[in-house]
């Protein structure tokens, strides 16, 4: 945009917006805000390339806020540059229900890309949005037509760089040449315990030029030009960008700029009179001049940008029909239609087989399954492709300069499943990636926050519990499965053969407003047999899976111990006590079913055993105080898988027992 | 130790130890043992000052092994140097109860310093001992008595140092200048994926120089004679020192070596025969050559060293009675006296004071009451000390060269946790070190390992569940307490008020064998009055705050809850209802209790309703079906903090309708 107004006064708007709303909210950050203003300026100005009035037009540039709590900056802008976000709304920032909440949540506030406050993950984000532009550039576009064709942007602050998974994320970012990413770094030397040179003193470029980033230094983040002219020369570097700016935070507020103090809290009345003073600012609070309105307004420069856009995609479409069309149905979210069969196909060859095999490996066999009739299948692992078995036949690896569909992650598990929620966010995608489920442990909050922004990502965890033997406990997840089921909007899938692997598979990928875990064995698990309805009935989390005419008892089991469950069944029937047997691969599907439907899985009334090799507590729930859960509420052993399960209590005898006390009651 | 056998035979010797080990197991990590021998060689058989008869000699050099799959390679060492471990503890690798474990084990295998697996984790407890030394040291040595005088060596691979993990404890550990401390890295080149060309294209040298370390680059790994003389220049650093091995993985392996078959895998008779072929060794497995045990034995050196040491330190007793004393205390981990008197005077204080104030605040408070009898207390924040509130008066800021007790982490979760049970590890220190609740997710993997290593490290996570308001669903922690009462081992703690906060406190510092985490409100909480013996009743985990004859339900609820079951229960008592009010800070603890205490806590057959600004599905166990959770099963929401807890029925009103509703069954 050009404007005649001076950037300073563009600048000094983000600042009274930013501390007027937090003293309003009488919470909030103001620091970050007034900090980086020119750079906002500079980006947002120029380069930034988005049409406020259509803040999901498909080759906008992404803009995120990995030092999300500086939202209030976020909010600003998309208010002065004309999205739907009101004054009002600026006003009701961090108030209930607001479209300005704490830190800025995706599909709460128009233009907001991602949902950020967790430090370093912001940027992880915007790792997977860059890989993804990549990717489908390389996949979509033709000659003439750069119909994928976007920059990544990504605010970061000190302690994002701080953060471990910055270091993943950026590596990798690296390694596969991500050109159009553009970081900037809010280097104001201050974090909240202080001035960061105690215990940050990172030469910060030289790491970055470590990973074999482009590093624009020392540039001054009050100079507007500076910043628009690094960002200029950023977009044009062959490999991914850190420009790192010199800034002062809290710039304005004439008593607290520079410290620590104006990093998370509202300035008071008489600081905030003293800035509109200091940087001569006028107005009201909450009101904003004319002018300032007209510099900052992109609703008629985005509209041409996207008018061109679209004019150029019509064409493409034109040339190109069905590209075009995969390329939006992609973009959408939309399964294609051949999904449903290859789905249904691949359960039929899993009942046509009856194998007795790793769900590790009935898990590869269903994404070779799947593969061919979804395209925006990405798949990867974090160094264990091998073990955890994400690779199919045709898979490409992921390479700089080399497009594919497998990426090979490195050892980084959390890294890994942020950039995943970057590239779902992106659209164009269905990530899935996987570790060992004892390493869920690291990734967690990534899985968090794909629950919280209902991301279709897919987190793929083999070699769970002690089924995995030798490795020992510190590899042994004996709480993961129940830890995760903790996690609000997650559903956790724990088959028991490869007819449920290939479901939860089908569920995982149907799952268009959640992420899902799919957790797997190391070790060959026996098939069950089922009926057609059955087998219908997986997709309901849990059903009945052997039955028998006035159960005395149910035995309620996931995964590895189904088989279990099965063979104690049978011992139990040998001696004329008939028990039910009911397998729960998704405890969290299972909650959302219908109370008819549960009841008839699991009768009032009737005692209940659970049978999962983890942690008891979660199983209560299912069992009550009159109930038992065989279980291990210790860590593993080092040892061969069999001898493990029988140390544990994993036997027919056990359960056996158990299931005869309940009954006793 | 000076020895006339070829070093290529004593690396030789751990090749055959390593390869028949796991052949033997057909389960283990042949390539590392392999590939760093001669780097193993080069520090134990030189520089490492350790005595195998005593492996907790108090001043010996720590060894870890970040790459901790690679567990044949200490064991090996620790065999051929003569500790306690026999070649049929060799052979017993990987088996169940055998003191070789899959990863090792520290308290399972002698002279093993920590448990490692979790990747990266390893260095990160290197960066505590280094760091326990320094400070330890300065507290302690006095002009000709460096009765504290170690160095810690780590062995990093490839995998440890793509963990963002290693990012955060390496960029501190050159912040505080921690020089003592050795990281040898096997740099071959290879991850399980394959070579880490494709993920991993780190200038690791550069990345370590940015962050202040004296780095050795380009050392052939396979030259002993190399590696030793950069151990040497490291030990007269100013800087941490990282050694960059170039080596090749499992060689000696004519067949295999170089590649990523060769890592985690078994060799097969075959390769094996070949491998004896190829470097010429002539011994049948587990039989080891007179010379090799002769040239490794570490015995007579290793009780020169201590028997200097302990002259030394008796020497140093004789003039400094009272430092030698409390440094033997401080290493067993021996409370002083002074401690119980100074925590049941922070107990009556608070009994005095009847403080309604947030229990962060609270745990400041007995921070503060306890510091000055606890001078082995290492307090610490990731960067929210402030808000934390884990600094007390006379609290002084740990810098380079400049020795304290309270740590500014820098926002980095995981590698404080991790730091910290290196600092426990190590012995001299109890470290606390804090952050918000939400990003236990970060350091989730640091308080398993805590709690598998049975190690007092004390975790402070401030800032709980809703009750935090306006920062929003992305720091509202629903599901973390809950989560972490899963992880075996764990105490966690969820005080009401400032005597229940004191008490959690002492809890967490007399627990001798296992790690605590202290979860404390934003917000105020009212005081509540006990008794004595309801007082002492606290350190069973749970106990009845408010009894009432023939109680019609029980109330059981935690933290910023028991308030409103104080409530709840007046208002039905108003309507004639009697209820018992629990108070259950730790359900951990209480889980220990004997059945007798427990059944006098929630009595059997009468209902229970359960209260918790969280998750409910962890409730059911204490509930059971016929009770009801009154919790939170979606994210937060971003506004003030009663607006919260309104919008989620913490309210009297919906309490009293679960209780009536439980009542009437």
């Amino acid at each position: 945009m050009t404007t005649t107004l001076p950037t300073t006064k563009m600048a000094n708007a983000i600042r009274a917006l930013a501390m007027d709303a937090v003293q309003k909210a009488n919470s909030g950050h103001p620091g970050m805000p007034m900090g980086m203003a020119e750079i906002a300026v500079a980006l947002w100005s120029g380069h930034y390339r988005h049409n406020p009035a259509n803040p999901k037009w498909q080759n906008r540039d992404r803009f995120l806020l990995s030092n999300g709590h500086g939202s209030m900056l976020h909010y600003a802008l998309l208010h002065l540059t004309g999205y739907e976000l009101s004054m009002d709304d600026i006003k009701a920032f961090r108030q209930m229900h607001s479209k300005t909440p704490g830190h800025p949540e995706v599909d709460v506030t128009p233009g907001v890309e991602t949902t950020t406050g967790p430090l370093g993950q912001g940027i992880a984000n915007a790792v997977g949005m860059a890989l993804s532009e990549q990717l489908l550039a390389a996949e979509f576009n033709k000659p003439g037509y750069d119909i994928v064709n976007h920059y990544t942007y990504a605010f970061v602050g000190d302690g994002c760089l701080m953060e471990g998974i910055s270091h993943e994320v950026c590596a990798l970012a690296g390694t596969l040449g991500l050109n159009k990413l553009i970081a900037l770094y809010d280097d104001n030397g201050i974090s909240i315990d202080g001035k960061v040179e105690g215990w940050f003193t990172d030469d910060t470029p030289a790491r970055f030029e470590a990973y074999g980033w482009n590093v624009i230094r020392a540039v001054d983040g009050h100079d507007v030009a500076a910043v628009a002219a690094a960002i200029a020369a950023a977009k044009k570097a062959s490999k991914p960008t850190l420009i790192c700016c010199k800034t002062i935070i809290g710039k304005g507020s004439p008593n607290l700029q520079g410290g620590d103090k104006v990093h998370g809290a509202a300035l008071g009345d008489k600081e905030i009179a003293a800035v509109r003073e200091y940087i001569g600012w006028d107005a009201a609070p909450f009101e904003m001049p004319a002018d300032v309105y007209a510099a900052w307004d992109a609703k008629k420069q985005g509209a041409l940008l996207e008018a061109d856009w679209n004019e150029r995609f019509v064409a493409y479409g034109r040339e190109f029909p069905q590209q075009a069309a995969e390329l939006s149905r992609r973009m959408q979210g939309d399964l294609p239609a051949a999904f449903e069969t290859a789905l249904s196909a691949a359960i039929a060859s899993c009942v046509e087989k009856k194998e007795n095999i790793a769900t590790r490996k009935a898990s590869q066999n269903a994404i070779q399954a799947l593969a061919s009739s979804l395209p925006e299948f990405l798949g990867g692992s974090a160094d264990l492709t091998g073990s955890n078995l994400t690779n199919w036949k045709e898979c490409v690896a992921v390479r700089s300069g080399q497009p594919g569909n497998h990426i090979n992650y490195g050892v980084r598990e959390f890294g890994m499943s942020a950039i995943m929620n970057g590239i779902t966010l992106h659209g164009g995608y269905i990530p899935f990636g996987a570790t060992f489920l004892t390493f869920s442990d690291y990734s967690r909050n990534a899985l968090r926050m794909a629950a919280l922004m209902k991301l279709r990502s897919i987190f793929v965890f083999t070699h769970d519990s002690i089924g995995l033997g030798e490795d020992g406990p510190t590899h042994q997840s004996v709480e993961h499965v129940s830890s995760m089921r903790l996690i609000p909007n997650l559903d956790n899938w724990r088959p028991c053969d490869t007819v449920e692997s290939a479901a939860a598979w089908g569920a995982a990928v149907r799952r268009k407003d959640g992420p899902s875990t799919l957790i797997f064995s190391r070790q060959n698990l026996p098939y069950q047999e089922r009926s057609a309805e059955q087998i219908e009935n997986i997709y309901r989390g849990g059903y009945v899976l052997n039955d028998v005419a006035d159960a005395k008892a149910i035995l309620i089991a996931t995964g590895s111990e189904v088989e279990l469950a099965v063979a104690a069944a049978s011992a139990l029937a040998a001696e004329g006590i008939a028990v039910r047997v009911v397998s729960m691969p998704s405890t969290d599907v299972y909650d959302r079913q219908d109370a008819a439907y549960k009841a008839s899985v699991l009768t009032k009334g009737v005692p209940r055993v659970a049978i999962e090799a983890g942690v008891t507590s979660f199983w209560y729930k299912y069992v009550g105080l009159q109930g038992a859960v065989v279980g291990i509420d210790t860590f593993g052993e080092s040892a061969p898988a069999g001898v493990l399960f029988k140390h544990f209590g994993f036997t027919v005898e056990n359960v056996v027992a158990k299931v005869k006390a309940v009954i006793a009651g």
